[in-house]
């Protein structure tokens, strides 16, 4: 991915436009029909783009994938900005942030999945480098998790024994899991039941405020 | 899944073996490359078939990639016949299970993930009729952890408000997820991780025996 972000910050304004419409398009074509199914020239006229302009961009179908993870990559990180799951630093901003993933795939039908993970699923066994992409965009996902945890640990909102990088795994594989569960019976339920297991554990192993002062015992989860 | 299975039991046991025969070999080829990058020719030959067997059991690819679903299916199911996995009725039969998930993905490397995910995370987007045969091939499996955790439940070894078919979504999820991170990691954190979180969170809404018995106590693993 370094290789790719390198090379298109060499270019000029109107060439890195035409790069990321020549990627977004991909994207979407091969998060609609699978990359195997989606050729360089389909990409090349859903984004009108000349001959000469793809191969100028992209040496062949495989540098375009590459750009294609990066990107995928980024649009999940974006996805993240958004008030209600802030830094997920909390149960509730959790439980916010699985609640939008459910709601986009109910939006989408329960069709296609995670945009990173049915990439991935398709293309990580095809070789090394790709493999590679794949672990560096789940590898800031799960970062962006694991900070989370870690500030609710430092705040002491989570019991100093509880592991945040196991806890930000369980999260992200709870949603890759929950996506492909969702995508083969079409409905909400896997992937509810699977975010919700993975939060309500997280909950679970939170030091509530009855825990930490005695005199509040508004709600006690355990025991 | 049902046609398959019937047009299966019409045939001499000859025929039969010919016919899983081809199906065994598929699967292999259709796990190791992909559905996409395994012809049908591809098939015939590394099964040693004849053209006209090949059409005789499988009209098209399409007919041949049902019967490897199901074919997934049975192994995973198969899988699970093992005395230390034994029903999943408890919290240690499922570090058993979970153990073997990641052993056997240990000894391949981490590459390729679950048998019948992998095949579903490429194909369930296919068309109708091959999604249902992959919510019939995960449902055979989430109705075998269900059924486990149900026992348990029945046992007293549950707390009554735990939801078995949440959690049995949550393990298979875990398991799902885990495979895919695994793969693109190729190491075994993300699987030990997602599935130890799905087994912890089912030991923390287990009824340990002190609880049951105050004589007993034992160990108490909450509170």
């Amino acid at each position: 991915m370094a290789r790719a972000a390198s090379s298109s910050s060499r270019l000029t304004v109107k060439g890195r436009a035409t790069r990321a419409r020549i990627v977004d398009v991909a994207a979407r074509l091969m998060y609609e029909n699978g990359a195997a199914n989606t050729s360089l020239e389909d990409v090349r006229k859903a984004a009108k783009a000349s001959g000469s302009q793809m191969s100028h961009y992209f040496a062949d179908k495989r540098s375009l994938i590459r750009a294609v993870i990066a990107h995928q990559a980024d649009a999940v990180m974006a996805d993240h900005h958004d008030p209600a799951v802030g830094n997920l630093d909390s149960v509730a901003a959790l439980r916010a942030w699985a609640q939008r993933i459910v709601e986009q795939q109910r939006a989408q039908n329960f069709e296609g999945g995670c945009r990173l993970g049915s990439l991935a699923a398709e293309l990580v066994e095809s070789d090394a480098e790709l493999q590679a992409d794949f672990a560096a965009g789940f590898e800031r996902w799960e970062s962006l998790l694991r900070r989370g945890l870690l500030t609710m640990q430092q705040r002491g909102d989570l019991r100093p024994d509880a592991d945040p990088d196991a806890l930000a795994y369980s999260l992200l594989a709870a949603a890759q899991g929950g996506y492909l569960l969702t995508q083969a019976h079409r409905d909400a339920r896997a992937l509810e039941a699977s975010l919700g297991a993975a939060i309500d554990h997280i909950e679970l192993l939170a030091i509530d405020a009855s825990e930490r002062s005695p005199g509040s015992r508004d709600q006690s989860e355990i025991g």
